[in-house]
């Protein structure tokens, strides 16, 4: 069985410090909710890891196919519910490559597998959000 | 409508940086695993954005309710799933708090509206894990 442990400590007032096993963040909310603004706000911070666990997927998945690129990154636009508890009612992911000559329909088949199939923080935002994604390419 | 955006560059292998409004987290996997092992991993932060949230909301409350105490922390404990697409299954969430005479029935109370109606990273989660908690005092 695999368990992951986290512990989040108060520094002070909304300050918080989240305590992975590989590093610390930062947490807290701008100075207009009472926080000091130097932070990061929790729920963005599920949107980091959407946005890892898939890059990560398609990073390997063209490394395996022996796919050339020049750069690569992935956004997520996520919209917030107005109702409480707030909660990310549709996400757009954007996957962006860079490059000349890109093989478009493997990076497209590299995408496809990870959405669909492998990544876990996707499947787990399906279960409450609409996750939409589309493939761009600049040269 | 609230919109929040993330953006995730990869910067050498598996290493990523995720570019959130207010500071950047590298990413990366375990050298067993082909990476540097330098960074976090990308579903370990959906846990880390689960605890500031809550952690948020109990800090916010205890302080309307004019309650002390001298520590708190939220550490989280998660299950992941052996199938692919790999997601946590049960979360358990142990709420610690430290201080003289402690209110507890109030602490209790800030900590029961938090799981149960305003953390909106707690609401996600329930849609895809059994998500539990219990809450320690020390002196």
């Amino acid at each position: 069985m695999t368990i992951h442990e986290v512990k989040t400590i108060q520094k002070e007032g909304m300050m918080l410090e989240a305590n992975m096993p590989d590093g610390k963040i930062v947490l807290d909310v701008p100075e207009s909710e009472g926080g000091s603004g130097k932070g990061m706000k929790p729920k963005q911070l599920m949107l980091a890891a959407m946005e890892g666990c898939t890059a990560m997927d398609v990073v390997s998945l063209l490394k395996k196919m022996k796919i050339d690129y020049s750069y690569f990154e992935v956004k997520a636009k996520a919209v917030l519910s107005e109702e409480h508890p707030r909660h990310y009612t549709e996400v757009k992911l954007q996957y962006i490559f860079k490059g000349d000559n890109l093989k478009k329909e493997k990076i497209e088949r590299a995408v496809e597998l990870s959405f669909d199939k492998y990544c876990g923080v996707i499947y787990m935002f399906k279960q409450f959000a609409k996750v939409e994604y589309v493939i761009e390419y600049m040269n």
